[in-house]
């Protein structure tokens, strides 16, 4: 996650063999590396709101750079293009919308599913190629990793805690990396790995500043299910609370897949 | 939704008035001339699976340019970029992911809400003041919207049938434009009309050319909710099915608010 400023608009990155993923880094760790570049570069306004990733190509072992540019500054937010190469190839671009909180009117709507203590669920776990996962403390409470086939199940929701493996405090950038944590859906509905990945990945922040630097390092519930899979794709969405109940973070993916 | 091509990667729009809204012209529509955009391109391959739109500041009446740029295209899908210009002014930024359809395995796992068919469902109506709305045959089956103020509801659902109100049949641009529907969710937890605005929106397309043609311009049925309301913004998430139940798209988005 350490970035280098080589010019005010160009960021350079390296990925870590800590977070490998089957084919290039954990596209969570990219998520997170992207938005870290627009809260570090000094015209930056306010809290992340929104950020969208598209994972155009696998990005290979080494450096890459990160571009990007305020396309509009507000008074209350600001509009972020990025895109990430290596050489001359566009590995990832993205948005990134950050803003001003204000106090309104305040409700969650969508609660937590019924889930046990995390201290009640033993740690689950992905298979070994799997590197990044082992960054993660997983407690899987529905639908966990088909490690070895199974029965396809009617449905495709997984619901875990999870927390960083070395006790790190939760930041935005942590946020952006666990809203991409969850397995492709289609492993449960298949009941078996599946060729899968995910192209496109959308999270909106609720939480606040204040609300995150709260949590330390605590357990977070997260949910995801998929809605339709069709001919080559299908979406997720996925949601992230505090472990009080507290909605951080709605998360939505297309993923796709061969089988 | 007429676009003239200035130059490679240029496109010149207008506003028209039938599209206005209360600022501006209806988020759908914006959303709906970017999508054909990429459409028009003539590098363009495959349908378009995601678009990421963000309002970045109010699209003045008149002209505007569209600049888009495939950032990567592979051997199934193609990444674009895309800014809205009024003269020097970004005023929407947004990403697209297109792409091949191949045979899979697949599933609807969402599910429509109950509803009445739409021959026994009475119009519904927005204010006067949106324009944009007077170009759809709406019928609320839950959450109409509040016109007078009434009792703050605890669910901010709403549940429509939706067609062209002139007949056009259905096409991914309609599809995007449709996916901006919905009136801020807000309105219903406050039970009146409250300042509010999309600033980002992520559509998926789950259908393919051949399923959208076999719709013609038959009633599709949407229902929209939100997840959390904190510190000036909240998420709507929201799903279009056909009349036969098929998920055709799923669409999300963060909207400001004040209040």
């Amino acid at each position: 996650m350490q970035l280098e400023t080589v010019d005010a608009g160009t960021f350079r990155g390296a990925t870590h063999p800590e977070w490998a993923n089957m084919v290039g880094p954990f596209g969570g760790i990219t998520a997170a590396v992207l938005l870290r570049a627009v809260e570090s570069h000094p015209d930056r306004i306010g809290d992340p709101l929104a950020l969208t990733v598209n994972f155009a190509a696998p990005i290979a072992d080494g450096e890459f750079d990160i571009s990007l540019r305020a396309a509009r500054t507000n008074r209350s937010n600001q509009h972020w293009m990025l895109e990430l190469r290596q050489g001359e190839e566009v590995k990832t671009t993205a948005t990134a919308l950050f803003g001003l909180h204000r106090d309104t009117w305040a409700d969650d709507e969508t609660h937590p599913p019924n889930a046990a203590a995390p201290e009640d669920v033993a740690a689950g776990s992905f298979i070994d190629a799997i590197v990044w996962a082992k960054r993660y403390d997983m407690r899987f409470t529905a639908g966990p990793v088909p490690l070895s086939a199974v029965e396809p199940s009617e449905s495709s929701t997984t619901t875990l805690w999870v927390r960083d493996a070395a006790g790190r405090r939760l930041d935005f950038a942590a946020l952006a990396s666990l809203s991409d944590v969850f397995f492709p859906r289609v492993f449960l509905r298949r009941g078996r790995f599946v060729n899968a990945g995910t192209i496109s990945l959308t999270t909106y922040f609720h939480a606040d500043q204040g609300e995150i630097d709260a949590l330390g390092g605590d357990f977070l519930l997260g949910s995801a299910h998929a809605n339709r899979f069709s001919r080559g794709y299908f979406d997720q969405s996925a949601h992230l609370w505090s472990r009080a109940g507290r909605l951080l973070a709605s998360t939505h993916q297309l993923v796709y897949f061969k089988d």
